[in-house]
């Protein structure tokens, strides 16, 4: 069965401002040593799985120039534009469609476009894992991360350590972001593993869900399938789309369907959440300085300072994000990274929409 | 009596990088709310005591354009460039001839450029009443400074306080920079002022003690002298100057001489020594941050911040110095003001000499 991958990349991530913009969100960013943005990394992440022409990105209007741009061997025709964000659902029933359309039936990774991934062999050799066992029946597999710390931040998922499918675990349920004593408890269960976002599926398997158990979004989604290259396209697609729940694949189907299945990866998936990540993903001094730029260090340690041509000068500090951009700069202690979206509430509110 | 007033202009302060720079020294930034250089404020101050053309500048060449640009009403000829930097005593030593050569005998402060003085009435008393000192006999009179706190960044005079004549004080000795425990005592003795480098004295005065006490000097002052006006000067001012033995007023003179009186001064004087000083000398919000540009501060207190129109946002900081022109930021911790110097350094090693 043909491969497909459907990227998600309609996000509009505050978190790395200044660098990220309304006009150019995470995804979109270099943020690693090796000079490609997220997108461009998970794109070739899975190219020896599949075909460029199978790889279809959900944005938004704002971003199909910066996916073209970014990803100029993709077909222009695999951007798929939601009108308006309604939450993973009916994003990924968009890509599904659009696959059911050209195959009869297709293999479908779905893959967020701003994660990083450190071992990609490790990752390419659970993405086959995760075809073998979604290939069987109805199956749903969502790729799990085996934990490390009690993180509040991400949603968990049960599994049941004996109702094994190949190297899949049977999935009890998914939970939403537990506070900190119950990461703990999740943590030292061993019997939960973080939700990455990520799934395999058979793109009838995952029609048939949405049928089942959001029958509207279906019919909406039909409508949409039935008008793929008429002239009418474009205009069914706002139609209808815009009139779709919003609604997360993880509550809209995978909490309710049967034959759920998750594999553990530990293939150093990393999230990216803040600019706290960048001293992970980066190379580090021996100072715990993470330093891209025209940067001078004095008796400075555990910073992440991101400038370029003009000169930084930094004297005696600690555990701080500096980022320098053309029009902006941030000064930001490491502990405050979460804060950062104050100051984007504050621009809005200012009216200030130049710098957001 | 007529008076005249040397203005010293010719520093290289580094302690205001990255506002500062070598051609653009801290006496000719305006780092107050007034909008005002150090320069104009000190020439301003005592225009009330001083015509414009009594008023000279001492500086070198490569600033004799700003002093142009900055005191437009002040008569370019009582720019005097020094060829070398030679300390006080030879910069003195040359304010004086200029001055001796055109009145039989005059009034002469000296003054440095790039102090700030809260109190402009209080300051003008101060002088009113050295110049009364400095008209009887060979009196020379420095203007000390009454210490708040055990400062080991200045020199120290230790005055007489029985003999007194009109409101100023026997000198006994100069001092040079203490250790803390020393600075302590001498604060708690309440018999030492701070050397605050501002003059007042004849012009005889201070040539004659010149003859006595550096006599070399003297000679080529004198040739100086001869040559001012005629089509040898600068070339003589170039040959005799760069011949002179580098020494400061306090101990090429003032140490050796008698008749040296103090007033103690109380008129909210500060040498503006390093960015910490701008918190005193600027407006300060309730979280004691001050505050300068385009800046969005979260939860930062105590901090110093200046920019222009580029974008300055501060998350969870407190205590830094945040410093931003077109092509240099600085980012120091307020105990670590001192080692700003460290950066220039760093930059002359590196011969990029367009940041310094």
């Amino acid at each position: 069965m043909k491969n497909t991958a459907l990227i998600m990349a309609g996000g509009r991530g505050e978190r790395f401002w200044p660098r990220s913009r309304k006009d150019l969100p995470k995804q979109f960013l270099c943020l690693t040593d090796d000079g490609k943005s997220m997108i461009q990394l998970t794109v070739e992440r899975i190219r020896g799985l599949v075909d460029i022409e199978d790889v279809y990105i959900a944005t938004n209007q704002n971003y199909k120039n910066l996916v073209m741009e970014q990803l100029p061997e993709l077909p222009v025709e695999n951007i798929l534009c939601e009108p308006v964000g309604k939450n993973t659902a009916p994003c990924i029933g968009l890509g599904a469609v659009y696959i059911a359309q050209k195959y009869q039936d297709a293999i479908m990774m779905v893959l967020p476009s701003d994660h990083l991934i450190k071992h990609n062999k490790m990752f390419l050799k659970t993405l086959k894992d995760a075809i073998e066992i979604a290939e069987e029946g109805r199956n749903l597999v969502t790729l799990g991360i085996t934990p490390t710390y009690p993180e509040t931040g991400y949603g968990y998922i049960k599994f049941d350590g004996e109702a094994v499918c190949g190297n899949g675990y049977a999935v009890e349920k998914f939970v939403e972001k537990p506070d900190y004593q119950l990461a703990r408890e999740y943590l030292n269960s061993g019997e939960y593993l973080w939700n990455s976002g990520m799934f395999v599926w058979k793109v009838s398997s995952i029609l048939d869900n949405i049928q089942k158990f959001m029958p509207a979004t279906m019919e909406g989604l039909n409508r949409i399938k039935a008008a793929i290259g008429t002239e009418a396209q474009q205009e069914v697609l706002v139609k209808e789309f815009t009139e779709f729940e919003s609604e997360s694949v993880d509550y809209g189907i995978m909490e309710k369907a049967d034959h759920i299945f998750i594999i553990p990866g530990a293939f150093g998936w990393d999230d990216v959440g803040s600019w706290n990540a960048v001293e992970r993903i980066k190379q580090t001094n021996e100072l715990g300085n993470t330093v891209t730029g025209n940067i001078i260090t004095i008796d400075t340690k555990n910073c992440i300072i991101e400038g370029h041509d003009k000169l930084i000068a930094t004297v005696g500090l600690e555990n701080l994000v500096i980022v320098d951009t053309e029009d902006a700069t941030l000064i930001c202690n490491k502990n405050n990274t979460g804060d950062i979206k104050k100051i984007l509430e504050n621009l809005r509110i200012c009216n200030r929409t130049e710098y957001i």
